[in-house]
Protein backbone atom coordinates (compact mmCIF):
# COMPACT_ATOMS: atom_id res chain seq x y z
CA UNK A 1 0.00 0.00 0.00
CA UNK A 2 1.60 3.34 -0.62
CA UNK A 3 -1.80 5.24 -1.50
CA UNK A 4 -3.45 8.08 1.20
CA UNK A 5 -4.78 7.29 4.61
CA UNK A 6 -8.23 8.58 5.83
CA UNK A 7 -9.07 9.90 9.31
CA UNK A 8 -12.84 10.43 10.14
CA UNK A 9 -15.20 10.79 13.33
CA UNK A 10 -18.20 10.92 15.26
CA UNK A 11 -19.15 13.67 17.61
CA UNK A 12 -21.71 13.13 19.95
CA UNK A 13 -23.44 11.76 22.69
CA UNK A 14 -24.56 8.39 23.54
CA UNK A 15 -22.72 6.93 20.26
CA UNK A 16 -21.31 4.28 21.80
CA UNK A 17 -22.86 1.80 20.08
CA UNK A 18 -23.32 3.28 16.60
CA UNK A 19 -21.74 0.98 13.50
CA UNK A 20 -21.23 3.54 11.27
CA UNK A 21 -17.49 3.73 12.26
CA UNK A 22 -16.92 0.05 11.84
CA UNK A 23 -19.20 0.50 8.32
CA UNK A 24 -16.23 2.75 7.41
CA UNK A 25 -13.37 1.01 8.58
CA UNK A 26 -14.61 -2.67 7.43
CA UNK A 27 -15.27 -0.92 3.74
CA UNK A 28 -11.52 0.91 3.88
CA UNK A 29 -9.98 -2.61 5.07
CA UNK A 30 -12.06 -4.44 2.20
CA UNK A 31 -10.47 -1.77 -0.29
CA UNK A 32 -7.04 -2.17 1.09
CA UNK A 33 -7.22 1.42 2.21
CA UNK A 34 -5.57 3.03 5.97
CA UNK A 35 -8.51 4.22 7.47
CA UNK A 36 -9.36 5.15 10.85
CA UNK A 37 -12.64 6.32 12.56
CA UNK A 38 -12.86 7.13 15.84
CA UNK A 39 -15.86 7.90 17.92
CA UNK A 40 -15.82 10.68 19.88
CA UNK A 41 -18.45 10.87 22.68
CA UNK A 42 -19.10 13.80 24.49
CA UNK A 43 -19.81 12.96 27.77
CA UNK A 44 -17.26 10.12 27.87
CA UNK A 45 -14.87 12.65 27.00
CA UNK A 46 -16.03 14.83 29.99
CA UNK A 47 -17.23 17.71 27.12
CA UNK A 48 -20.10 19.89 26.71
CA UNK A 49 -21.98 20.02 23.51
CA UNK A 50 -20.84 23.80 23.17
CA UNK A 51 -16.70 22.15 23.13
CA UNK A 52 -18.00 21.48 19.60
CA UNK A 53 -16.47 24.13 17.62
CA UNK A 54 -13.04 23.37 19.43
CA UNK A 55 -12.78 20.00 18.89
CA UNK A 56 -13.99 20.66 15.20
CA UNK A 57 -10.94 23.32 15.04
CA UNK A 58 -8.38 20.67 16.29
CA UNK A 59 -9.59 17.94 14.62
CA UNK A 60 -8.28 19.81 11.56
CA UNK A 61 -5.24 21.02 12.78
CA UNK A 62 -4.65 17.35 13.45
CA UNK A 63 -5.04 15.52 10.04
CA UNK A 64 -8.50 14.89 10.09
CA UNK A 65 -10.86 14.56 6.92
CA UNK A 66 -14.24 14.72 7.79
CA UNK A 67 -16.40 14.32 10.75
CA UNK A 68 -19.58 12.79 11.45
CA UNK A 69 -21.90 15.08 13.90
CA UNK A 70 -24.94 13.96 15.66
CA UNK A 71 -27.56 14.69 18.41
CA UNK A 72 -26.96 17.30 19.93
CA UNK A 73 -24.37 19.19 17.97
CA UNK A 74 -25.78 18.87 14.37
CA UNK A 75 -26.81 22.85 14.85
CA UNK A 76 -24.57 24.00 17.63
CA UNK A 77 -21.40 23.32 15.17
CA UNK A 78 -23.00 25.40 11.97
CA UNK A 79 -21.85 28.90 13.55
CA UNK A 80 -18.01 27.12 13.60
CA UNK A 81 -18.13 26.05 9.71
CA UNK A 82 -16.57 27.94 6.66
CA UNK A 83 -18.99 26.57 4.09
CA UNK A 84 -22.85 24.97 4.29
CA UNK A 85 -24.00 23.01 1.37
CA UNK A 86 -27.40 23.86 0.19
CA UNK A 87 -28.99 21.15 1.75
CA UNK A 88 -27.51 22.37 5.16
CA UNK A 89 -28.53 25.75 4.65
CA UNK A 90 -32.51 24.24 3.82
CA UNK A 91 -32.40 21.76 6.89
CA UNK A 92 -30.54 24.25 9.06
CA UNK A 93 -28.25 21.11 10.45
CA UNK A 94 -25.70 18.88 9.14
CA UNK A 95 -24.12 15.68 9.83
CA UNK A 96 -20.91 15.45 8.00
CA UNK A 97 -18.36 18.26 8.54
CA UNK A 98 -15.24 17.53 5.50
CA UNK A 99 -11.89 19.63 5.72
CA UNK A 100 -10.55 20.24 2.50
CA UNK A 101 -7.54 22.37 1.67
CA UNK A 102 -7.78 23.90 5.55
CA UNK A 103 -11.69 25.05 5.47
CA UNK A 104 -14.25 23.23 6.62
CA UNK A 105 -17.45 22.13 4.44
CA UNK A 106 -21.00 21.15 6.18
CA UNK A 107 -23.01 18.58 3.92
CA UNK A 108 -26.04 16.57 5.23
CA UNK A 109 -25.74 13.03 4.57
CA UNK A 110 -28.86 12.05 6.75
CA UNK A 111 -30.74 13.81 4.38
CA UNK A 112 -29.11 12.24 1.16
CA UNK A 113 -28.59 8.69 2.60
CA UNK A 114 -32.34 8.44 3.54
CA UNK A 115 -33.20 9.69 -0.34
CA UNK A 116 -30.79 7.06 -1.65
CA UNK A 117 -32.30 4.31 0.67
CA UNK A 118 -35.67 5.21 -0.77
CA UNK A 119 -34.86 5.20 -4.22
CA UNK A 120 -32.82 1.85 -3.98
CA UNK A 121 -35.09 0.18 -1.00
CA UNK A 122 -38.44 1.17 -2.33
CA UNK A 123 -38.11 2.48 -6.00
CA UNK A 124 -41.43 2.74 -7.19
CA UNK A 125 -42.87 3.45 -4.53
CA UNK A 126 -45.55 6.36 -5.03
CA UNK A 127 -45.11 10.19 -2.88
CA UNK A 128 -47.95 11.09 -4.31
CA UNK A 129 -48.90 11.51 -0.10
CA UNK A 130 -46.28 10.87 2.25
CA UNK A 131 -47.55 11.30 6.01
CA UNK A 132 -44.21 11.72 7.97
CA UNK A 133 -44.45 10.80 11.63
CA UNK A 134 -41.79 13.21 13.57
CA UNK A 135 -40.51 16.70 13.21
CA UNK A 136 -37.41 16.90 15.41
CA UNK A 137 -34.09 16.50 13.50
CA UNK A 138 -34.07 13.14 11.89
CA UNK A 139 -37.80 14.66 10.61
CA UNK A 140 -36.28 17.54 9.20
CA UNK A 141 -33.60 15.87 7.41
CA UNK A 142 -36.28 13.03 6.56
CA UNK A 143 -39.00 15.30 5.06
CA UNK A 144 -36.51 17.73 3.10
CA UNK A 145 -35.25 14.14 1.18
CA UNK A 146 -38.82 13.25 0.67
CA UNK A 147 -39.44 17.09 -0.60
CA UNK A 148 -36.07 16.91 -2.80
CA UNK A 149 -37.21 13.33 -3.87
CA UNK A 150 -40.32 14.44 -5.53
CA UNK A 151 -42.93 14.03 -2.42
CA UNK A 152 -46.25 15.86 -3.99
CA UNK A 153 -47.82 16.03 -0.36
CA UNK A 154 -46.40 15.63 2.61
CA UNK A 155 -48.35 15.49 6.10
CA UNK A 156 -46.03 16.12 9.13
CA UNK A 157 -47.74 14.86 12.41
CA UNK A 158 -46.26 15.44 15.64
CA UNK A 159 -47.65 15.40 19.17
CA UNK A 160 -45.74 18.86 19.84
CA UNK A 161 -48.38 20.99 17.29
CA UNK A 162 -45.59 23.77 16.86
CA UNK A 163 -42.96 21.43 15.96
CA UNK A 164 -44.96 19.75 13.21
CA UNK A 165 -45.89 23.32 12.22
CA UNK A 166 -43.08 25.39 12.04
CA UNK A 167 -41.24 22.01 9.69
CA UNK A 168 -44.29 22.27 7.61
CA UNK A 169 -44.04 25.69 7.03
CA UNK A 170 -39.79 25.62 5.91
CA UNK A 171 -40.65 22.88 3.52
CA UNK A 172 -43.50 24.68 2.19
CA UNK A 173 -41.91 28.19 2.02
CA UNK A 174 -38.11 25.80 -0.09
CA UNK A 175 -40.43 23.40 -1.87
CA UNK A 176 -43.18 25.53 -3.41
CA UNK A 177 -44.06 22.29 -5.82
CA UNK A 178 -44.99 20.09 -2.46
CA UNK A 179 -48.29 20.79 -0.66
CA UNK A 180 -46.72 20.14 3.21
CA UNK A 181 -49.20 21.09 5.95
CA UNK A 182 -49.30 19.58 9.43
CA UNK A 183 -51.63 17.42 11.18
CA UNK A 184 -51.98 15.89 14.55
CA UNK A 185 -51.70 12.56 15.97
CA UNK A 186 -55.61 12.28 16.03
CA UNK A 187 -55.92 12.76 12.34
CA UNK A 188 -53.96 9.92 11.24
CA UNK A 189 -56.80 7.45 10.98
CA UNK A 190 -57.72 9.79 7.84
CA UNK A 191 -54.41 10.84 6.40
CA UNK A 192 -53.33 7.25 6.33
CA UNK A 193 -56.53 6.36 4.80
CA UNK A 194 -55.52 8.38 1.91
CA UNK A 195 -52.10 8.41 2.27
CA UNK A 196 -49.69 6.52 0.09
CA UNK A 197 -46.54 5.88 2.07
CA UNK A 198 -45.58 6.34 5.62
CA UNK A 199 -42.50 7.34 7.03
CA UNK A 200 -41.66 7.19 11.19
CA UNK A 201 -39.05 9.26 12.12
CA UNK A 202 -39.30 9.39 16.39
CA UNK A 203 -37.40 7.23 18.42
CA UNK A 204 -40.05 4.82 19.39
CA UNK A 205 -39.16 1.49 18.42
CA UNK A 206 -35.36 2.00 19.72
CA UNK A 207 -34.48 -0.41 22.72
CA UNK A 208 -34.38 1.93 24.55
CA UNK A 209 -38.35 3.01 23.39
CA UNK A 210 -39.82 -0.28 22.86
CA UNK A 211 -43.50 0.32 21.21
CA UNK A 212 -45.03 0.93 18.18
CA UNK A 213 -45.66 4.57 17.15
CA UNK A 214 -49.20 4.63 16.40
CA UNK A 215 -51.92 1.73 15.65
CA UNK A 216 -50.27 -0.57 13.91
CA UNK A 217 -54.36 -1.33 12.57
CA UNK A 218 -54.09 1.85 10.94
CA UNK A 219 -51.80 0.52 8.37
CA UNK A 220 -53.30 -1.12 5.07
CA UNK A 221 -51.43 -3.00 1.92
CA UNK A 222 -51.72 0.09 -0.29
CA UNK A 223 -49.46 1.66 2.04
CA UNK A 224 -45.29 1.39 2.02
CA UNK A 225 -44.18 2.08 5.56
CA UNK A 226 -40.35 3.11 6.49
CA UNK A 227 -38.95 3.00 9.40
CA UNK A 228 -35.75 5.34 10.37
CA UNK A 229 -34.80 2.89 13.70
CA UNK A 230 -32.66 0.74 13.37
CA UNK A 231 -31.03 -0.68 16.69
CA UNK A 232 -33.30 -3.09 16.57
CA UNK A 233 -33.99 -3.09 12.81
CA UNK A 234 -37.20 -5.70 13.23
CA UNK A 235 -39.07 -2.86 14.98
CA UNK A 236 -42.69 -3.71 16.17
CA UNK A 237 -43.67 -0.72 13.36
CA UNK A 238 -41.96 -2.21 10.27
CA UNK A 239 -43.11 -6.11 12.27
CA UNK A 240 -47.04 -4.53 12.19
CA UNK A 241 -46.25 -2.88 8.46
CA UNK A 242 -44.98 -6.50 7.30
CA UNK A 243 -47.68 -8.45 8.94
CA UNK A 244 -50.04 -6.09 6.87
CA UNK A 245 -48.88 -7.24 3.70
CA UNK A 246 -47.35 -3.27 3.23
CA UNK A 247 -44.50 -2.96 1.10
CA UNK A 248 -41.89 -1.84 3.73
CA UNK A 249 -38.29 0.22 4.35
CA UNK A 250 -36.24 -0.89 7.44
CA UNK A 251 -33.64 2.00 8.97
CA UNK A 252 -30.98 0.47 8.12
CA UNK A 253 -31.16 1.83 4.57
CA UNK A 254 -30.90 5.27 6.06
CA UNK A 255 -28.23 4.14 8.43
CA UNK A 256 -26.24 2.34 5.45
CA UNK A 257 -26.74 5.05 2.99
CA UNK A 258 -25.31 8.06 5.00
CA UNK A 259 -22.31 6.20 6.12
CA UNK A 260 -21.70 5.55 2.29
CA UNK A 261 -22.52 9.07 1.18
CA UNK A 262 -19.82 10.07 3.93
CA UNK A 263 -17.32 7.46 2.78
CA UNK A 264 -17.87 8.72 -0.89
CA UNK A 265 -17.07 12.70 0.17
CA UNK A 266 -14.18 11.62 2.46
CA UNK A 267 -12.56 9.46 -0.05
CA UNK A 268 -13.45 11.27 -3.36
CA UNK A 269 -14.79 7.46 -4.76
CA UNK A 270 -18.43 5.65 -4.34
CA UNK A 271 -17.76 2.64 -2.00
CA UNK A 272 -18.93 -0.38 -2.73
CA UNK A 273 -22.59 -0.43 -1.91
CA UNK A 274 -23.42 -4.25 -1.57
CA UNK A 275 -20.57 -5.07 0.41
CA UNK A 276 -21.20 -1.68 3.37
CA UNK A 277 -24.48 -3.65 3.31
CA UNK A 278 -23.53 -6.83 3.85
CA UNK A 279 -21.25 -5.68 6.93
CA UNK A 280 -24.22 -3.51 7.96
CA UNK A 281 -26.51 -6.54 7.86
CA UNK A 282 -23.55 -8.67 9.86
CA UNK A 283 -23.56 -5.60 12.48
CA UNK A 284 -26.63 -5.12 13.12
CA UNK A 285 -27.63 -8.59 13.69
CA UNK A 286 -25.07 -8.72 16.71
CA UNK B 1 -10.80 -6.99 9.36
CA UNK B 2 -12.46 -6.65 12.88
CA UNK B 3 -9.82 -5.33 14.66
CA UNK B 4 -8.75 -2.36 16.70
CA UNK B 5 -7.48 0.49 14.43
CA UNK B 6 -4.74 3.31 15.00
CA UNK B 7 -4.06 6.68 15.05
CA UNK B 8 -0.94 8.48 15.42
CA UNK B 9 0.85 11.34 14.56
CA UNK B 10 4.45 13.59 14.43
CA UNK B 11 4.15 17.19 15.69
CA UNK B 12 7.45 19.32 14.93
CA UNK B 13 8.48 21.87 12.62
CA UNK B 14 10.11 20.95 8.85
CA UNK B 15 8.59 17.15 9.22
CA UNK B 16 7.31 17.57 5.83
CA UNK B 17 9.77 14.92 4.56
CA UNK B 18 9.95 12.55 7.72
CA UNK B 19 9.64 9.04 6.83
CA UNK B 20 8.06 7.68 10.13
CA UNK B 21 4.41 8.33 9.25
CA UNK B 22 5.00 5.70 5.93
CA UNK B 23 7.03 3.42 7.85
CA UNK B 24 4.02 2.93 10.45
CA UNK B 25 1.34 2.92 7.44
CA UNK B 26 2.85 0.71 5.62
CA UNK B 27 4.10 -2.07 7.91
CA UNK B 28 0.22 -1.97 9.35
CA UNK B 29 -0.80 -2.44 5.88
CA UNK B 30 1.02 -5.37 5.70
CA UNK B 31 -0.23 -6.29 9.07
CA UNK B 32 -3.89 -5.48 7.31
CA UNK B 33 -4.31 -3.30 10.14
CA UNK B 34 -6.31 -0.04 9.77
CA UNK B 35 -3.46 2.40 10.64
CA UNK B 36 -3.46 6.18 10.01
CA UNK B 37 -0.30 8.41 11.01
CA UNK B 38 -0.22 12.19 10.31
CA UNK B 39 2.05 14.53 9.92
CA UNK B 40 1.48 17.77 12.13
CA UNK B 41 3.98 20.34 10.91
CA UNK B 42 3.63 23.41 13.36
CA UNK B 43 4.96 25.76 10.91
CA UNK B 44 2.30 24.48 8.51
CA UNK B 45 -0.17 24.57 10.58
CA UNK B 46 0.43 28.28 11.62
CA UNK B 47 1.13 27.05 15.50
CA UNK B 48 3.95 28.04 17.41
CA UNK B 49 6.09 25.40 19.53
CA UNK B 50 4.25 26.54 22.68
CA UNK B 51 1.18 25.11 21.21
CA UNK B 52 2.32 21.85 21.87
CA UNK B 53 0.18 21.15 25.31
CA UNK B 54 -3.00 21.90 23.46
CA UNK B 55 -2.94 19.42 20.42
CA UNK B 56 -1.31 16.79 23.06
CA UNK B 57 -4.36 17.67 24.87
CA UNK B 58 -6.80 17.60 21.98
CA UNK B 59 -5.30 14.42 20.06
CA UNK B 60 -6.11 12.15 23.32
CA UNK B 61 -9.41 13.45 23.54
CA UNK B 62 -9.82 12.96 19.46
CA UNK B 63 -8.72 8.89 19.43
CA UNK B 64 -4.94 9.61 18.92
CA UNK B 65 -3.55 6.70 19.95
CA UNK B 66 0.07 8.27 20.32
CA UNK B 67 2.32 10.66 19.33
CA UNK B 68 5.71 11.61 18.19
CA UNK B 69 7.22 14.14 19.45
CA UNK B 70 10.05 16.07 17.38
CA UNK B 71 12.61 19.20 17.16
CA UNK B 72 11.47 21.51 18.44
CA UNK B 73 8.91 20.33 21.40
CA UNK B 74 11.08 17.08 23.25
CA UNK B 75 11.41 19.36 25.99
CA UNK B 76 8.76 21.75 25.67
CA UNK B 77 5.68 18.71 25.83
CA UNK B 78 7.36 17.19 29.91
CA UNK B 79 5.14 19.94 31.64
CA UNK B 80 1.86 19.04 29.84
CA UNK B 81 2.16 15.26 30.21
CA UNK B 82 0.99 12.62 32.80
CA UNK B 83 4.11 9.98 33.39
CA UNK B 84 7.45 10.33 32.32
CA UNK B 85 9.20 6.64 32.10
CA UNK B 86 12.72 6.60 33.72
CA UNK B 87 14.65 7.42 30.19
CA UNK B 88 13.06 10.65 29.97
CA UNK B 89 13.49 11.53 33.37
CA UNK B 90 17.02 10.64 32.67
CA UNK B 91 17.46 12.11 28.95
CA UNK B 92 15.03 15.10 29.86
CA UNK B 93 13.16 15.33 26.63
CA UNK B 94 10.35 12.50 25.30
CA UNK B 95 9.97 11.33 20.70
CA UNK B 96 7.15 9.72 21.98
CA UNK B 97 3.79 10.14 23.79
CA UNK B 98 1.16 7.12 24.49
CA UNK B 99 -2.48 8.07 25.05
CA UNK B 100 -3.64 5.04 27.41
CA UNK B 101 -6.52 5.24 30.17
CA UNK B 102 -7.24 8.98 29.54
CA UNK B 103 -3.17 9.54 30.66
CA UNK B 104 0.06 10.57 28.88
CA UNK B 105 2.90 8.44 28.92
CA UNK B 106 5.76 9.57 27.71
CA UNK B 107 8.51 7.22 25.93
CA UNK B 108 12.06 7.99 24.52
CA UNK B 109 12.34 5.78 21.18
CA UNK B 110 15.18 7.95 20.04
CA UNK B 111 17.23 6.03 23.01
CA UNK B 112 15.87 2.47 22.48
CA UNK B 113 15.76 3.02 18.62
CA UNK B 114 19.33 3.54 18.49
CA UNK B 115 20.10 0.98 20.86
CA UNK B 116 18.75 -1.42 18.84
CA UNK B 117 20.39 -0.25 15.77
CA UNK B 118 23.64 -0.72 17.18
CA UNK B 119 22.35 -4.10 18.74
CA UNK B 120 21.64 -5.70 15.36
CA UNK B 121 24.02 -3.44 13.14
CA UNK B 122 27.22 -3.41 14.90
CA UNK B 123 26.39 -6.46 17.34
CA UNK B 124 29.82 -7.00 18.63
CA UNK B 125 30.71 -3.36 18.31
CA UNK B 126 33.54 -2.67 21.23
CA UNK B 127 32.06 0.23 23.67
CA UNK B 128 35.41 0.18 25.64
CA UNK B 129 35.82 3.85 24.32
CA UNK B 130 33.52 5.66 22.23
CA UNK B 131 34.18 9.16 21.02
CA UNK B 132 30.42 11.13 20.53
CA UNK B 133 30.41 13.99 18.27
CA UNK B 134 27.60 16.04 18.97
CA UNK B 135 26.24 17.40 22.55
CA UNK B 136 22.51 18.26 21.73
CA UNK B 137 19.03 16.55 21.17
CA UNK B 138 19.81 13.82 19.54
CA UNK B 139 23.79 13.47 20.90
CA UNK B 140 21.82 13.13 24.85
CA UNK B 141 19.30 10.73 23.18
CA UNK B 142 22.12 8.75 21.70
CA UNK B 143 24.71 9.09 24.85
CA UNK B 144 22.08 7.65 27.22
CA UNK B 145 21.83 5.24 24.37
CA UNK B 146 25.46 4.45 24.81
CA UNK B 147 25.84 4.40 28.26
CA UNK B 148 22.51 2.10 28.93
CA UNK B 149 24.25 -0.55 26.30
CA UNK B 150 26.94 -0.84 28.18
CA UNK B 151 29.82 1.77 27.33
CA UNK B 152 32.71 1.49 29.29
CA UNK B 153 33.96 5.34 28.15
CA UNK B 154 32.11 7.87 26.69
CA UNK B 155 34.19 11.21 25.27
CA UNK B 156 31.29 14.15 24.40
CA UNK B 157 32.95 16.34 21.58
CA UNK B 158 31.06 19.37 20.60
CA UNK B 159 32.25 22.71 19.38
CA UNK B 160 30.40 24.22 22.37
CA UNK B 161 32.21 23.03 25.32
CA UNK B 162 29.51 23.83 27.35
CA UNK B 163 27.28 21.90 25.98
CA UNK B 164 29.10 19.16 25.57
CA UNK B 165 30.46 19.38 29.57
CA UNK B 166 26.48 19.97 30.20
CA UNK B 167 25.43 16.50 28.52
CA UNK B 168 29.06 14.61 29.97
CA UNK B 169 28.24 15.58 33.68
CA UNK B 170 24.76 14.41 33.55
CA UNK B 171 25.84 11.24 31.96
CA UNK B 172 28.55 10.71 34.74
CA UNK B 173 26.08 11.86 37.14
CA UNK B 174 23.30 8.85 36.02
CA UNK B 175 26.18 6.21 35.25
CA UNK B 176 28.23 5.59 37.62
CA UNK B 177 30.09 2.52 36.17
CA UNK B 178 30.55 4.85 32.47
CA UNK B 179 33.49 6.99 32.36
CA UNK B 180 31.91 10.12 30.69
CA UNK B 181 34.17 13.21 29.98
CA UNK B 182 33.92 16.15 27.74
CA UNK B 183 36.32 16.80 24.71
CA UNK B 184 36.97 19.30 22.21
CA UNK B 185 36.99 18.99 18.49
CA UNK B 186 40.58 19.69 18.49
CA UNK B 187 41.26 16.47 20.66
CA UNK B 188 39.66 14.26 18.01
CA UNK B 189 43.35 13.13 16.41
CA UNK B 190 44.64 11.59 20.40
CA UNK B 191 41.07 10.67 20.79
CA UNK B 192 40.23 8.78 17.77
CA UNK B 193 43.82 6.57 17.89
CA UNK B 194 42.49 5.46 21.20
CA UNK B 195 38.86 5.06 21.08
CA UNK B 196 36.84 1.96 19.78
CA UNK B 197 34.21 3.53 18.01
CA UNK B 198 32.69 6.87 16.94
CA UNK B 199 29.27 8.28 16.94
CA UNK B 200 28.27 11.40 15.19
CA UNK B 201 25.42 13.48 16.03
CA UNK B 202 25.38 16.52 14.46
CA UNK B 203 23.20 17.68 11.45
CA UNK B 204 26.63 17.56 9.16
CA UNK B 205 25.86 15.55 6.39
CA UNK B 206 22.27 16.03 6.11
CA UNK B 207 21.07 17.50 2.37
CA UNK B 208 21.02 21.06 3.98
CA UNK B 209 24.22 20.94 5.93
CA UNK B 210 26.39 18.92 3.36
CA UNK B 211 30.23 17.74 4.20
CA UNK B 212 32.05 15.93 6.67
CA UNK B 213 31.65 16.47 10.45
CA UNK B 214 35.39 15.42 10.81
CA UNK B 215 38.98 14.96 8.70
CA UNK B 216 37.87 12.01 7.40
CA UNK B 217 41.87 11.12 7.55
CA UNK B 218 41.36 10.54 11.38
CA UNK B 219 39.49 7.15 10.93
CA UNK B 220 41.37 3.80 10.88
CA UNK B 221 40.81 0.21 10.20
CA UNK B 222 40.32 -0.58 14.06
CA UNK B 223 37.11 1.94 14.61
CA UNK B 224 33.52 1.42 14.02
CA UNK B 225 31.49 4.44 13.00
CA UNK B 226 27.88 5.33 13.37
CA UNK B 227 26.09 7.83 11.50
CA UNK B 228 22.40 9.01 12.71
CA UNK B 229 22.06 11.18 9.51
CA UNK B 230 19.59 9.23 7.53
CA UNK B 231 18.79 11.73 4.79
CA UNK B 232 20.64 10.82 2.85
CA UNK B 233 21.81 7.75 3.86
CA UNK B 234 25.00 7.43 2.09
CA UNK B 235 26.78 10.53 3.83
CA UNK B 236 30.35 11.73 3.54
CA UNK B 237 31.30 10.02 7.02
CA UNK B 238 29.31 7.06 6.20
CA UNK B 239 31.27 7.01 2.51
CA UNK B 240 34.50 7.90 4.17
CA UNK B 241 34.60 5.43 6.81
CA UNK B 242 34.01 2.05 4.15
CA UNK B 243 36.89 3.74 2.56
CA UNK B 244 39.01 3.26 5.17
CA UNK B 245 38.04 -0.12 6.19
CA UNK B 246 35.67 1.09 9.17
CA UNK B 247 32.97 -1.36 10.08
CA UNK B 248 29.74 1.22 9.67
CA UNK B 249 26.05 1.38 11.08
CA UNK B 250 24.45 4.23 8.61
CA UNK B 251 21.37 6.60 9.94
CA UNK B 252 19.15 4.31 8.78
CA UNK B 253 19.23 1.69 11.44
CA UNK B 254 18.12 4.48 14.23
CA UNK B 255 15.58 5.82 12.23
CA UNK B 256 14.04 2.50 11.48
CA UNK B 257 14.23 1.03 15.22
CA UNK B 258 12.35 4.29 16.65
CA UNK B 259 9.88 3.73 14.28
CA UNK B 260 9.34 0.14 15.20
CA UNK B 261 9.35 1.07 18.66
CA UNK B 262 7.03 3.61 18.61
CA UNK B 263 5.07 1.17 16.35
CA UNK B 264 5.21 -1.71 19.01
CA UNK B 265 4.48 0.54 22.25
CA UNK B 266 0.94 1.69 19.91
CA UNK B 267 -0.16 -1.62 18.73
CA UNK B 268 1.14 -3.57 21.71
CA UNK B 269 3.01 -6.12 19.55
CA UNK B 270 5.89 -6.41 17.72
CA UNK B 271 6.04 -5.14 14.01
CA UNK B 272 8.35 -7.21 11.41
CA UNK B 273 11.27 -5.30 11.81
CA UNK B 274 13.05 -7.33 8.73
CA UNK B 275 9.99 -5.77 6.42
CA UNK B 276 9.70 -2.70 7.77
CA UNK B 277 13.80 -1.94 7.27
CA UNK B 278 12.72 -3.22 3.56
CA UNK B 279 10.00 -0.53 3.20
CA UNK B 280 12.19 2.17 4.66
CA UNK B 281 15.03 1.39 2.33
CA UNK B 282 12.78 1.59 -0.68
CA UNK B 283 10.97 4.95 1.07
CA UNK B 284 14.88 6.28 1.84
CA UNK B 285 16.18 5.50 -1.99
CA UNK B 286 13.29 7.67 -3.38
Amino acid sequence: MSGRTYLAGLIGTGIGPSLTPRLHEQEAAAEGIGYVYRTLDLDALGLVPEDVGDLVRYAGLLGFDALNITHPCKQLVLPHLDHLDDVVEQVGATNTVIFRDGKTWACNTDVTGFAEAMRRGLPDASLDLVVQLGAGGAGAAVGHALARSGAQALRIVDPDASRAEALADRLAGQFADVAVTAAAPQDLPRLLGEATGLVHCTPTGMAEHPGAPLDLDLLHPGLWVADIVYRPLLTALVAGARERGCRVLDGGGMALHQAADTYALVTGHEPDRDRMGAHFARLASR
